[in-house]
């Protein structure tokens, strides 16, 4: 059984991630923090690290094995603190964290396990791997790469961060040999062998769609993966947590959470 | 029955539509002409369309309905006189006819049923019409327009001429009131309701995909058509010939093919 | 300016049509009913329809060209009664009427405009007629024709109702000489051409895909449809309201929106 | 530099590989063996193995590294034979050996390299070797499996056997926990967690789709491929060559390739 700390316990994600943990027979949230107390849940919630710390002292089954993160920047300093005292491992999932926090994060690393991953969800985080193995056998056989990623029509980058993210792990492969390209209408060219053509599709409420395309001598392999909500990120946490239970200390990400399965 | 007089039979089109007609139950190719003999057919071949019009002299069974072009840009003189000097109809697929050759087409329209179309492809002429429904019911409601295409590695334009006429198509509906977004990667900013964003991917030996993406609230539909080999024009001129055969003088596109089934 | 009556506002689908009619320029929720109060709204709520009913007796300003109903089939007779007496155009949304509420919504639309639908997807319901011409089109020219629907781990059911209704729609317009597949590892025989084929795949949360496939020779035409939220069916009632204003008596499906638009 | 022996050189798959190893620039054909000689290759091509031997004795720079053998069963025994005595490595694509065939192949793998693969394509070999790795990680994590493949409306068997050893492969990592499930209309009920649903799509002249779906909470992860021609073997049996050059005695398949590579 993982005995799980939710920080920030009733902010959406806190409660998407209270649902799942529900329908999990290995794990269960033990306590919940947040400064909000208008919902109710199975758990106990407490107000501040600092009442859950007392309340451990008289209560020891309401010791968690690992801390789950999906604050705000500003509250995850005191939680810093908390794991640092209690060596307890954490899966940092807020975002928008200063370079000071992020080089706390790194200290408190070396004392005790940390996990945070730049996309929490475990599709993107096996496709990044996936990919490499793809690009290391198809690219020698002369397969093309290109991507397309599909987004809402409110965002304002382009390419996604994700979609760069997956170019850059393919890329990694091969010296970094490869050069993006964004529009291929300016030019009246054939394409390199050594480009990948990253296309970006902008439209209505799309969550996030991104597909890697391998394109050879008739025959073409995509790799697909579609976001229906920013739940996914929820999942990876909760699969982050089960992961870190007695991990010694260091700093993980996503990636390690699926080697060690 | 429908009788096909198959002009350029022994080119790779001309075997293309032998055949697709072979399967048909209400048509034949009653005959052939082409300057190469190095094929036997189960049909009688001429060298030149005078060698035919002798044979039908001789025996009038071998008088076609409609005759089907798929030779060479140079040979369409000589098939346009003959269509000129005996009111036959004619579905006209070869490419790169030159300006002249194009005013004799429209001259000969006044005389006889002549149809030529940008792209045979039933499927594609099919899309050029839905979409203009589509759009016409999909935009009011706040649906984005982007159009994605897949080509192979050796094509030097983009986006593609059938996705340039997608959005044509999509675009007259409205005023052409939209513009054309071919890459979002340069600037930092939402996409404007009155944009089509058209992308194009490039790798390996991709005969031609094309999809047109109306994204809207929660809800995404896509029309696709891809296409497998070039043999799908073949298709288009064999439905094309059953249109034509007793259609009054007039030039036809695909369109009227779709309209008219 | 379409004014709306929003029937059962503080449901959630009543809350997600809010937020859309908040986005629309020439619409406006002009007052709302439901039985609970716990949201705060921009428009006025009224516990019931009678409560309305004397408000707009003080306030004219308070009367609506169109009620939308999400509420519940118990709260159902009492707009039907309303509507009668007012004689004030309505879509109906909510499901699972009683076969005598069917009746009366058939009584009400011969004295004003009641829309009601299967499906309120202006996707689904766009391809239900787009897949009619297509149909006509391409089954002549040899195209098979095919349906894979997805749809999550939970559902009990297949094919989809929405999958059997995209089937219908093309069957019907063939005199519904098409029968139905749904597995094909049982035999050992190539498909018929009056065959549909439906695939049903489950898995995870997917809310609901649809694709019909045309395949013909060396090319296929696809239609998607992908819904990623039930707030689908919000923004078909408010294409549909707008639709029904000033309309004459009668019942009105997803349908007429479309064709009228 | 790989020098090749071309078993069937003169058919069309061995046309295929001719073509594609004019590409490669550190391979070359060295020499071709067919009965058939109606095409003129830059290549040698001796009408039997034997005079293939012989004119080896005379020049030894005709002497190969690897045969690649598109020949036909019956032609097989020849081949064998042949790299048997020379000790050559070879690529054998010819499919329906007799097992006493299979069972000489075995033998001679004792002896020098053979290389024999259900599937000669590497995408699909590639996609074996991921869609384990991703199964690892995705099932545990609660994702549902389900696979769809298309072919054309010929093939009388259903699901594919690829289709079906896509599953095996999956199957495979978890003790063949999962059962396949055909058709999902014939019952009322919740798919289970150790289900995988295959279903197949028939119609035109697709030559190969194939989809594995891992459906997930709000995620979804699609592996596919798609073939165009039946060239995607030549492809395979040229990286194939490659591979075996210099390797020792053994029975190797496609998935060592990817694995070398």
């Amino acid at each position: 059984m993982v005995k799980i700390l939710m920080h920030g316990c009733n902010g959406h994600m806190g409660q998407v991630i209270t649902r799942l943990v529900e329908a999990e027979a290995d794990m269960e949230i033990i306590a919940g923090v947040d400064v909000s107390d208008h919902i109710s849940n199975a758990y106990p919630v407490y107000k501040s690290l600092e009442d859950y710390r007392q309340a451990c002292g008289q209560d020891g089954s309401l010791l968690a094995d690992v801390a789950i993160d999906f604050s705000s920047a500003a509250a995850v300093d005191k939680l810093l603190d908390y794991c640092e005292a209690q060596l307890m491992p954490s899966v940092l999932c807020t975002t928008g964290l200063s370079p000071e926090q992020l080089e706390r994060v790194k200290a408190l690393s070396r004392k005790t396990a940390v996990l945070k991953s730049a996309n929490m969800s475990l599709g993107i985080n096996l496709l990044l791997k996936l990919l490499k193995e793809a690009a290391g056998v198809l690219a020698p056989a002369g397969f093309d790469i290109e991507i397309v990623e599909k987004h809402h029509n409110q965002k304002v980058d382009a390419p996604s961060g994700t979609a760069l993210a997956l170019a850059d792990s393919i890329n990694e492969e091969f010296n970094n040999e490869y050069t993006y390209v964004y529009d291929r209408s300016t030019r009246r060219q054939k394409r390199d062998k050594k480009e990948i053509g990253l296309s970006a599709v902008r439209g209505g409420t799309i969550v996030g769609d991104h597909d890697v395309i391998f394109a050879g001598e008739d025959e073409v392999i995509t790799f697909s993966h579609t976001a229906y909500s920013k739940n996914v990120f929820a999942k990876g946490a909760v699969q982050a947590a089960k992961f870190l239970k007695g991990k010694p200390a260091g700093l993980y990400d996503m990636s390690d959470v699926i080697e060690g399965v």
